[in-house]
């Protein structure tokens, strides 16, 4: 493994582009994957992604695009993802390539249906790419923040410590500073809990419930999230570090989160697809309730929140009736 | 003790209004000690308080207004505090009449200078009213939001629990739900803690730091916290319940928050005085600041967020430099 060598970007997204930023600013050269060839074009066209974060503009010269996966995967040593979870397989399926060679860096915040694997799991079992060899990006990050060169402290986890240093290293300029860990599931989780959370925070804040009932909410969430990790990835951490509770803090109280605005959205009577049509965008927390569910089927950890926004999304229960038998449930 | 027989409101404050609200919800009648009668007098024309929560109308025939301290005390059973901390001496230096045989009811968020006694230890040390006489109103509480009846769950904690379920039953009604805790002086250091910490958020915030920043910071605080309550109230809680971390969350995120407006306003490069002259409200956490940092010399805590704010409004050392530190201090 040359590593981290060629460093490819794999999603054209607003995350994939503030990476693409990030990384710019430590690598002379990067590879970045954009499945659509449209997009790809547009880009060299006007000199920043078309769609997402457009107020960031890139020096063309630095970056080779490419449309076919196999190629951008030849071509590099380090593979950052950053795609939606739901869509990571289709963007692999079409792979000939293997992967196992490859450093591999997750900056997906999400569980891979129908399985429900942790991304890192999903790597390694499906595509043979040893544990140590996969890092995750995670903790407080909004990609609109890091557009406009905001101060942000995101955390890379691997099972390596030494390479989560080494990966810090290309994380870090002066505007993003990044930390290690060593808890690669622990992060995971916390990163697909916590967009649940931002969607049970704009369904009461779209109910119109104030800032006292969310306290009262984010912190019962706290409470779910530390009970939901202690039995499924069963290690001590420090939960009140920023990559487990920071994380929930920026994506239940930004309003550049998507999660949150969705949740707002469906708390203020639009219906799910609606609410998705209206955004334009993904929120990844509304197939993270739907894994988190089907992960709890085994496990059977009390985890109120997580249900009450399931039933809201997925058995379309009224959000006034759920969130009231919420309140019941939760706060004596 | 006739408990809780008739029950005074003692301020004239936002925070007491929005209680003298609750309690009527459940009361018929309240005696209501304001120290101005210029105010009571404003207060009986137009049916409301005419400086604070102004959009509350109140039924006078159920309030029994007093300007003089000894005779709301002789006239009552139960006694509400709900004044700043640093003005509590002042009122009752004019006592002539004992309290010790009332029950009272804390719903100070503050320490009482120039001893650095919590409220409670104060009114015991001082005034000789038993521990397990005075409760305390805690947990996520804008006045602001209770004023439009959004939900609200306060705390109320007493060293005897059946004394805190017989307040909790006062203080909840449609849209208040209380619950009850026996750790007084811990909710208490915590609603100190708090109100520097949203005023250290608020700091930065002015300084334009983003969402991305604040989470790490609140996470920093709520470390720090758990670190100085752990030290100087050492019994085991769970700092995620929302008497701490809920209350927390509340002043460093809401708008209402005074304390996050004015360290906002600190970081915008106005003066203590002018911001406090602007905001014509006292943002008690700017007395809090000074009383932990005067505290913590006794401990020798690592309180780096409490003292980098000490240093910013009492030191004038300027907000942009001392954030700065602090973020080289706390974060690698």
């Amino acid at each position: 493994m040359n590593y981290p060598g060629r460093i490819a970007i794999i999603g054209g997204g607003t995350w994939a582009t503030a990476l693409a930023k990030i990384v710019l600013t430590q690598e002379t050269h990067i590879n970045w994957y954009m499945r659509r060839p449209e997009q790809i074009e547009d880009f060299i066209k006007v000199g920043h992604n078309p769609s997402y974060l457009s107020n960031v503009p890139f020096n063309l010269s630095r970056i080779s695009f490419f449309s076919d996966i196999n190629e951008v995967v030849n071509n590099s040593d380090t593979l950052i993802f950053a795609v939606p979870s739901p869509f990571l397989k289709t963007h692999l399926e079409k792979l000939k390539t293997p992967i196992s060679d490859k450093f591999i860096i997750s900056a997906i915040k999400g569980i891979i249906p129908p399985e429900n694997l942790l991304v890192t799991d999903f790597l390694t079992k499906e595509y043979g790419v040893p544990s140590d060899n996969i890092a995750i990006v995670a903790g407080p990050c909004h990609a609109e923040e890091i557009a406009l060169e905001r101060l942000t402290y995101p955390t890379i986890a691997c099972t390596d410590l030494a390479k989560a240093s080494a990966v810090a290293r290309i994380f870090t300029n002066r505007f993003v500073k990044a930390s290690t860990s060593v808890d690669v599931s622990g992060i995971e989780l916390a990163a697909v809990l916590k967009n649940v959370y931002a969607i049970a925070a704009g369904i009461c804040h779209g109910l119109k419930y104030g800032d006292n009932f969310q306290a009262v909410l984010v912190s019962n969430a706290v409470q779910e999230m530390e009970r939901f990790m202690e039995v499924v990835s069963p290690i001590k951490r420090r939960i009140f570090e920023s990559a487990y509770i920071g994380d929930l803090l920026v994506t239940a109280y930004s309003s550049f989160s998507r999660n949150r605005t969705f949740g707002s959205m469906i708390g203020k009577g639009y219906s799910v697809k609606a609410a998705q049509i209206e955004m334009e965008m993904v929120a990844e927390g509304y197939y993270g309730t739907k894994c988190i569910m089907e992960m709890n089927a085994d496990y059977c950890i009390n985890i109120p929140i997580v249900e009450t926004v399931y039933r809201i999304l997925y058995e379309k229960v009224p959000a006034r009736i759920e969130i009231k038998r919420l309140r019941e449930e939760i706060l004596k």
